[in-house]
């Protein structure tokens, strides 16, 4: 190896070592850390944060990067070394807009504002968690300013999650599925579903979710699952991946959130080992990310196939509840569409009018034409219009999600590309596994694993998010009709 | 604030932000990780350790510590501000001397050595742990040649746990120990304690913790307490506080097993706030440190006025094990010496003797004198010799320890030290609390905390261990005799 990668590699690894390390920081704040750990904590990742990138800009990367520019181009264009060195550039072009003492504040408030989002949550108390959210949205504003003018305020925030995805490009795809949803959403039938309400223990629940995420494809040992507020996934190496989940006493939502979050999981556990300590080392975007999570959570956790094995397990855990429910009653159950007030339990035909409708406030608040203290009221009104329900309290309206807490926004429009991605690969998933729906019904989900691991994960960010699809799918453009034909089919029963 | 201190405070905190992080680490990788995030997590710690030892050792350091030398000497010797420069500078002193690519490999081979110790004492094969304890001691013996001969090649390594001891000074005390408890062992009355071996459930035991625990003076929210194989107590603030301990089903050790990590838990949060993020915030030495955890452990949690209180929901707990026992026969069994093989469940009497012998292995290892390998056979010889105990297994020998595992060399004397300050402190609070039986019989443990916090914990490390002993005591020098009294009076029944 040349002198200069060695050396653009043990930087790197430094780097991601402390991100990793960061990343641990956060797992423990919202898993296990007491409450009054906070004010310590939001210092602790703020260092970290601001060696991290202090680190990554230094200068002497990007002479590295120019020394490396002629082995870069002699390389294959995917080869890890090539690819290395382009991500990097890409990242580090980007990271030097932004002064440090910047990045420092906006770890600082996202610290800050998670702690006082837990609590305004929990109390259903916007006004408590207004201060925390406009410094966050005003830190991001600022963020804003350190990049070149482009289609909208809110391209620099996207970039963040979805490299390379203009806020107009997002807006072409909004447009088809805002109509289509509306249309399926007021057409949808009525499907007997009182079944899924009722008492399921948590820890009944939780030992089902571990039988099921036993078979998915993760090596023993490489993973955990602990309970948590918001359910979310993180790791530290492909071999620590850490799922989160919740359990509600009246309902088994946590199966399929809990499936969500292993497709993250199965995600970063499939990155190649080459990759691992370096920008590489991560899924290409959110969207492509949140595709997998969605694969686990509905394509495979919503289908009959796979209900066909696990289903007669489901009803032994809960015989009073499940035991006079045939399968057919329980998959159609389990697939209907019908508004409700909540995101992550939202069905997937109602799920991405949930993310249109944050999508259009977080423009709004960044273009700022939408004042703050106004955001519950204007929610409640946008629930009603798009999805006609009532919002009875913040808590299941717009406290109900973590992002903005943590300054997390441009980040739920990638949700919605993640379902339509989702259908685009798995068409070539069927062409490649044409005995899936025989192996799920046989309770084997190594294959589909194996496949999605060898042909997507363990890609890492060597690829930008549309050379990844098109690599996967032979085109890298959003198409977000194989989405709407799999809802329409599933409507009408196909 | 001079421009010079708010520097080096800045610089300070940035260490301590760098060390906490490391903290979370290592509690996460203790308590939470999967196995085989192992490798990673090495390379993080490494990363870490690094990152905060280079800081720390910048000679900016070294120039703001020369220049704040007048400010340091027109302070009171005992302010915040000269206590901060003066145990700064030996601490900068010190770590200059280590280069940081040994603290590196140090921190490397601890991260490597504890996993293969958790797998090695599993399976109680001492051979498969052999060669990362190996390379542990052989990088402690090239760290100690970093620094100038004393008397003992093993009182820098004390040094790191115990600062400003001698080698010498320790043998001086245990010379007297060894003889006094050795004898006090062998005449110890047989005291009958059959009940305390049987089915406790952990649940219980772990509801019983709590509710003691509850009482000892913590701020809610501040604090948690999780399971691990070898308790330990952490912080990464003082007000983030980790006690870990571990249920053993047949026996109650671990409600004093848990007040032991809680005793330490208060020292962390003790600290006074303005000693935080700096490297004033903790204990002067683990010594002194042990000696909290001796204390809530032992002198309260084994006293009759103690079990006063708390005896019947001992006994509402587990009635079918304890409720034919009278209060006095528990204490009387909870209180009898009795050879044993494990430290951390050895009593008063015993527990000092299991320190002794690894203090002189550990000396016999750093001077060569003994081969790793015959580790194993040397322990059990010694255990016969000082207890008259047979080690079944290296599991319950050798390998009972994380110490070594992690490079811990040094640190086993200061249990035994801790035993000693314990006494000598404890004399001390029963002059200022003159009632305290009288209020630990009426569960009100609140006092004795809040004297133990405003007169040793809040003082955090800004006197050395002798000046804060004699800061308590009114003498700074170690004196065994009341813990010899005190062991000799428990036996005769006093």
């Amino acid at each position: 190896m040349s002198d200069d990668l060695k050396a653009l590699r043990e930087r790197l690894a430094e780097v991601s070592d402390l991100s990793r390390s960061a990343g641990v920081l956060g797992w423990d704040q919202r898993v296990t850390m007491p409450p009054k750990g906070t004010e310590a904590r939001a210092e602790a990742l703020a260092t970290l944060g601001r060696i991290a990138h202090d680190r990554f800009t230094d200068p002497e990367i990007g002479r590295l990067l120019d020394r490396l520019a002629p082995l870069e181009e002699s390389l294959p264009y995917d080869s890890d070394d090539a690819s290395l060195i382009r991500v990097t550039r890409r990242d580090w072009l980007k990271a030097c807009r932004v002064p440090t003492e910047l990045r420092v504040e906006m770890t600082r408030a996202a610290a800050r504002g998670h702690q006082a989002w837990v609590e305004a949550r929990r109390t259903s108390d916007f006004r408590s968690f207004l201060p925390f959210l406009r410094e966050n949205v005003e830190l991001k504003r600022r963020y804003v300013e350190c990049f070149d003018p482009s289609d909208s305020p809110y391209t620099p925030l996207l970039d963040d999650y979805e490299p390379g995805m203009a806020t107009a490009e997002v807006k072409e795809v909004f447009a088809v599925l805002r109509p289509a949803l509306t249309e399926l959403v007021a057409s949808a039938p009525r499907v007997e579903a009182s079944f899924l309400r009722g008492q399921f223990a948590p820890e009944a629940q939780r030992a089902f979710a571990e039988r099921v995420l036993a078979t998915l494809g993760f090596e023993e040992g490489a993973w955990r699952l602990d309970r948590t507020a918001h359910p979310f996934c993180t790791s530290f190496s492909n071999r620590d991946v850490r799922l989160t989940t919740r359990y509600h006493e009246d309902n088994l939502e946590s199966i399929w959130s809990t499936m969500h979050e292993a497709g993250h999981g199965l995600y970063a556990h499939g990155i190649a080992d080459s990759l691992l300590r370096s920008p590489l080392g991560g899924a290409p975007s959110l969207g492509v990310n949140e595709s997998q999570s969605r694969t686990w959570e509905n394509l495979v956790g919503r289908s009959h196939a796979f209900w066909t094995h696990w289903y007669g397990s489901l009803q032994e855990t809960f015989p009073a509840q499940l035991g006079n429910i045939e399968l057919d009653a329980f998959v159609r159950a389990i697939n209907r569409a019908e508004p409700g007030l909540i995101r992550v339990d939202a069905d997937e035909t109602t799920y991405s009018l949930h993310i249109i409708l944050r999508f259009e406030l977080e423009q709004e608040l960044i273009e700022g034409t939408v004042a703050l203290e106004d955001l519950p009221e204007i929610w409640n009104a946008r629930m009603k219009e798009f999805l006609g329900v009532d919002v009875p309290d913040d808590a299941h309206g717009v406290l109900q999600d973590v992002h903005w807490s943590g300054g997390g926004i441009g980040y739920f429009p990638t949700y919605a590309l993640g379902n339509v991605i989702s259908l685009q690969i798995w068409a070539k998933v069927r062409e490649a596994l044409p005995d899936l729906d025989a192996q799920m019904a046989a309770g084997e989900l190594g294959p589909l694993s194996d496949w999605l691991r060898d042909n997507l994960y363990c890609l890492g960010r060597k690829l930008t998010p549309k050379e990844t699809l098109e690599r996967v799918t032979g085109s890298g453009a959003l198409d977000p009709q194989p989405y709407l034909t799999y809802l329409r089919d599933k409507q009408s029963g196909v």
